[in-house]
């Protein structure tokens, strides 16, 4: 499968389409889930073009990762958290919704989610939990 | 927290322990989790003492990542799966039952897993799954 240029993903990264962007740098964007599973679920995508991890390339991997650790570690701070889930869904049997690369970290309980990708959330709620990761980070 | 180094993995990372290996080298582990919630359900873990995601140096991530893209792509050809999930859970509040991080991966959906650590699978099948892996590696 090639890379479809025109997932949201893509088109929030070119700034086509609106983000709440919690960090970002050349290689890396972590923005909010406008469909939370949990208050705060972020998401962590590397900007290299890539449908799932497996076929991402390595570097960019290891800096996703590590921009993973740096988001978490603000979302425990900032929010409040005593624990994050970090999920990571690659190809649509196993739950992906979006053809690029992303990183779910969802703060609190696996067994307590809400259903991936089911419903709008209050996007100004959303912003307040953006402006603590930010001042955390 | 400090670590403990009396936990499970720990003890399979000091051959106390057995465990049904797929990949190993002088950083990372990768075994079979013998709580399946999933057939196929492997974990991959970096040597480095660190409890969670979030204290684990980042070093270790960059490379334990690259790790589990590896197994991943050996899950999907050696056990013919088209999807994998990556969960990755930091503190016990996120569904942390081992304190020593681990990736897991596990095949196929998300909304059909299993619970968390809630049964012991078959062991017979399991090295099964795991011979299956390590052949695509």
């Amino acid at each position: 499968m090639a890379y479809d240029d025109q997932n949201i993903f893509a088109r929030i990264l070119r700034g086509e389409l609106p983000a709440i962007k919690v960090y970002e740098d050349e290689q890396v964007l972590a923005f909010m889930d406008i469909m939370p599973q949990a208050d705060g679920h972020t998401l962590v995508i590397p900007k290299t073009p890539a449908i799932t991890l497996l076929d991402l390339p390595p570097d960019a991997a290891a800096y996703t990762i590590q921009v993973v650790q740096k988001v978490a570690n603000a979302m425990k701070k900032g929010l409040d958290v005593p624990g994050i889930v970090l999920m990571q869904l690659s190809g649509e049997s196993a739950g992906q919704t979006v053809p690029h690369v992303h990183f779910h970290l969802i703060p609190s309980s696996v067994h307590e989610l809400g259903k991936h990708a089911a419903q709008m959330g209050d996007q100004e709620k959303i912003k307040v939990f953006a402006e603590r990761i930010k001042a955390a980070l």
